[in-house]
């Protein structure tokens, strides 16, 4: 989707700068609910907590609450912009996490880049929040930073960049494999790129079957393999003992490319040395390693997907983050291990199986999709994500012994995952029917009450 | 007003935990919606602050929002009970900050008591924040922390447990010595309590007048005076040269008693040493230093003041904080300084010799009460607090040169500020005066938006 500079400006700017604004849950109306809110009231959860510690998870908004943290080093394309110009970014990551998942978010843009220091920054808020999302911070730091703090703390942490892009390309590629009929631990793999998402994806690729030796990472500087020197550790973790030292000999004859790297960082002839029915991941955004449709004309066999809303198969980590934090928080999960990874994975590649609802095809204004090459992975506006992968997320944490608030009833379950997102099914269709049926004035009683406000002057400003 | 404890901890557990939930401000239905607001979309107003740091204040939440930060060393009159017992009360004063001032408010918990660790900290989140209010951080320590990052910071701050009380009972002392016919610089003023209160009232009682030789302040181990061994920097501040080493000696003949301490600190008997007309302002929540009706029985010249929303005369921090964030943010101030809380002080002094208008009346359910004994200060609940002290507190930070973003308009101003509390007199009269006149039946279109949707389970809810 084309978006104009300007658009995008004014939509941040139009009536109250930012993306988002903090609001009471409860009444404040009268003095009774003030004494009850803040002094003196307030006194018996903040005893209630200090007598035990957990409780806090019932007085407080902490148990649905994820910090968005970011240092600024390493934003979208855009590199070390700093905290302040991250902020945009970790705001609409907020906005997602509510859209999508009902999670509230406080963006947090922290003016820190020493790994130490951010650590022991992040370590200190953990009373705060119910979980951690960080984002946007730059290679190699990143691995660092995200595994002392799963180490030091006991709430679900993920670095997005790293794993929510590994998750989603990794239910893309077993669906994609499935297709053409190859087992993972019989493909050639070539992965473009050596950052955070990178490491990551090869990582979880490697979990789920792909033989290390079939594995071939590439930095800007070509094939990562013995006779590079000063690579750092992470780097060093993947080097192969093929005997390649291009980009280009290394897709001779792969199976799949994984590019997550810069636009045009392969050719046509790169994808015409492919093996058969190639798989190619070009998620460089916004413009991919290769145009798609100059690759989708280059070989009629081949399998593509990219990070863009406008072509199939978009590898878009709004997929995974929202659904997989919802499961974690849903049990009170103590981290986000491989396990409720692994789960998410699954859960997504089988969603894709099943037959698609109308409303997706409506949201998209598209005919039918199935599942087939066009449809790897599921579009992000489909509603059954949250009630597929948060259960499998939430199933893979009490699995494997992390779960301190397991889940005993998961039909109830399922209706409160609906319930977060606002899809009440029965209040939604049956106030949509009596709209149609009979357009009327609408007045609005209790109007001291903001939300009561706000709604009505949603409705004025919208014409409705 | 007595608070139930089962009453007061459901209403923290009722519907979602807790009393904060962050939602977008912008529409996020369409799939254009989200590319203007996360990728490819975002981008551009990342980049214009990457080139523009100011810029945050366009495109983000940053200019309206502030933190209320603890690390629970001494919340409310518990002590020392930890981060997490201490969120409920950051919560409420998130919403405070919503209710009163339209200020969007992140509660922070931070688990480090080092003063110098939690100043890193703080620090390191100035580009989440366009303000940071301190709370219940417990001296001696607050002193430090607060003038440190005072230094080192460049958006307002304030230590409220510090300057909140300070500011609202100085309003109330300018008023009742108006009323007794008294002069600061001439009175004898009486601090009982030595901690993060009763240091900053003393300080500004100083800045409003009083005489160094006629304060004298007590701790728990009587008059602190130059007898006293172990004394910390900030209590050798205020060493008197009175021979003097008991509060009961201390009592006799003195104009003022302050008392920031604890529950039945003083007696009938110490009211009736004080000079004629005492002034008497009994803090301790919830039970004062004296029984209000106990003191007011001793003496008929008494000017009594407490902390308790069931006697005249409350000093309430909420009277301040957020009308002086609000000046300061609206400004784009550099730090809360001392001359913006002095115009904070003569506002509110000011705004209680007014004729206060009926709809205080109403709120609080009571007769007509005017500028005299028992009501030397505003309620909380007048509606002209905000277009009192905000203005007089951004003049102030204009006139003292530390506003980065003057007001030019002051009438546009007023009219701002009554809209960010949702006071649309002309929208909220109609909308009532259609509803009166003419009940019917509401409908929402636009099911599928979660504020309409919220709106319609709120209308259900309440049977409207």
């Amino acid at each position: 989707m084309k978006i104009r500079k300007q658009d995008a400006l004014n939509y941040h700017t139009q009536g109250q700068p930012g993306k988002i604004e903090v609001v009471p849950t409860k009444m404040l109306s009268t003095q009774l609910d003030l004494a009850l809110a803040y002094s003196p009231g307030v006194a018996e959860p903040c005893k209630e907590i200090a007598a035990n510690k957990d409780d806090v998870y019932k007085y407080t908004s902490k148990g649905n609450l994820v910090a968005v943290i970011s240092n600024g080093t390493a934003v979208l394309g855009l590199g070390n912009i700093g905290p302040e110009a991250s902020k945009p970014v970790m705001e609409g990551k907020a906005v997602l996490f509510k859209k999508y998942a009902g999670i509230d978010s406080f963006d947090i843009e922290i003016d820190e880049e020493d790994p130490d220091a951010f650590i022991k920054i992040v370590k200190a808020l953990e009373p705060t929040f119910g979980g951690v999302n960080l984002e946007d911070i730059k290679a190699p730091e990143c691995f660092k930073i995200e595994t002392e703090l799963r180490e030091k703390m006991h709430i679900p942490i993920m670095h997005d960049d790293q794993h929510g892009t590994a998750i989603i390309s990794s239910a893309a590629l077993l669906n994609a494999l499935e297709i053409v009929g190859k087992k993972i631990d019989e493909i050639v793999l070539v992965v473009n790129g050596a950052g955070a998402a990178a490491v990551s994806c090869s990582r979880l690729y490697l979990a789920l079957g792909l033989k290390r030796e079939n594995l071939i990472m590439c930095d800007s500087k070509g094939v990562i393999n013995a006779t590079r020197t000063n690579l750092d550790a992470t780097k060093a973790e993947f080097i192969t003992t093929r005997k390649l030292n291009t980009l280009q000999e290394a897709m001779k004859g792969c199976d799949v490319f994984v590019g997550l790297s810069v636009a045009d960082a392969i050719t046509p002839e790169d994808v015409l040395n492919m093996a058969k029915d190639p798989i190619v991941f070009a998620l460089a955004n916004p413009n991919p390693e290769i145009d798609y449709n100059l690759a989708k004309k280059t070989r009629t066999d081949l399998i593509m997907g990219t990070g863009r809303s406008d072509h199939p198969n978009q590898v878009n980590n709004v997929l995974g983050f929202p659904y997989i934090f919802r499961g974690a928080l849903d049990v009170r999960a103590t981290e986000i291990n491989e396990a409720m990874k692994l789960a998410a994975v699954h859960a997504l590649a089988d969603l894709a199986k099943e037959s698609v609802p109308d409303i997706v095809f409506q949201a998209y204004g598209i005919d039918r999709i199935q599942f087939g090459r066009e449809y790897l992975i599921p579009k992000p506006l489909d509603p059954r994500l949250i009630t597929t992968v948060s259960p499998a997320v939430a199933k893979a944490a009490m699995d494997s012994g992390i779960a301190r608030n397991p889940i005993t009833d998961w039909g109830q379950y399922h209706q409160d995952l609906l319930k977060r997102v606002g899809i009440d099914q029965k209040l939604t269709s049956r106030i949509i029917e009596r709209a149609k049926q009979n357009p009327k004035q609408i007045v609005f009683a209790e109007a001291d009450h903001p939300k009561i406000l706000k709604a009505a002057q949603i409705l004025q400003d919208e014409k409705i």
